[in-house]
């Protein structure tokens, strides 16, 4: 089991993340990133794939053409972990 | 331009496509696929990714995990087109 994050941890940790938006619905963070076109999309997808499969941590994702909406929760925690915020700061890196 | 299909063309090629159904909202086609896992999924979306951007034509579409829901549509077209009947065979084929 995956503690979710308190909320002195998300007070401190969720500024830290450069445009990621808490989702209160789904107790998650996210984030669109948007390219040039679908070959820029679907590269950074494939990218973040790779550190997913690494972290066994997944994102929940949408893209349309040059468009890449991203959902990050931990199943496992029924809300935001400190998984996430470590896969978002890896997706960042990439982005 | 390219043109949207006519309710002939629809009553013929709808039955044609295994599981595909009509998204009346979008006006599209859309399927659910299921892997065993992540990579299962993800290994399928970058094979449609390739025929996709060859086609010069890009699904709509997400993957939670395991799971690959595709809608295809034709902006040009303002709906359903023969493109997105000949994108959903080719997916077929892959999957």
């Amino acid at each position: 089991m995956t503690a979710k994050l308190t909320e002195a941890e998300r007070a401190e940790l969720l500024p830290t993340l450069d445009g990621w938006k808490h989702d209160a619905a789904r107790d998650g963070i996210a984030k669109r990133f948007t390219f040039d076109d679908f070959v820029g999309a679907f590269g950074f997808m494939t990218r973040v794939a790779l550190l997913a499969e690494k972290a066994d941590h997944h994102p929940e994702w949408s893209n349309v053409y040059n468009k890449v909406d991203i959902l990050l929760t931990t199943h496992d925690a029924d809300g935001l972990s400190m998984r996430d915020i470590e896969l978002a700061r890896a997706i960042e890196k990439l982005a």
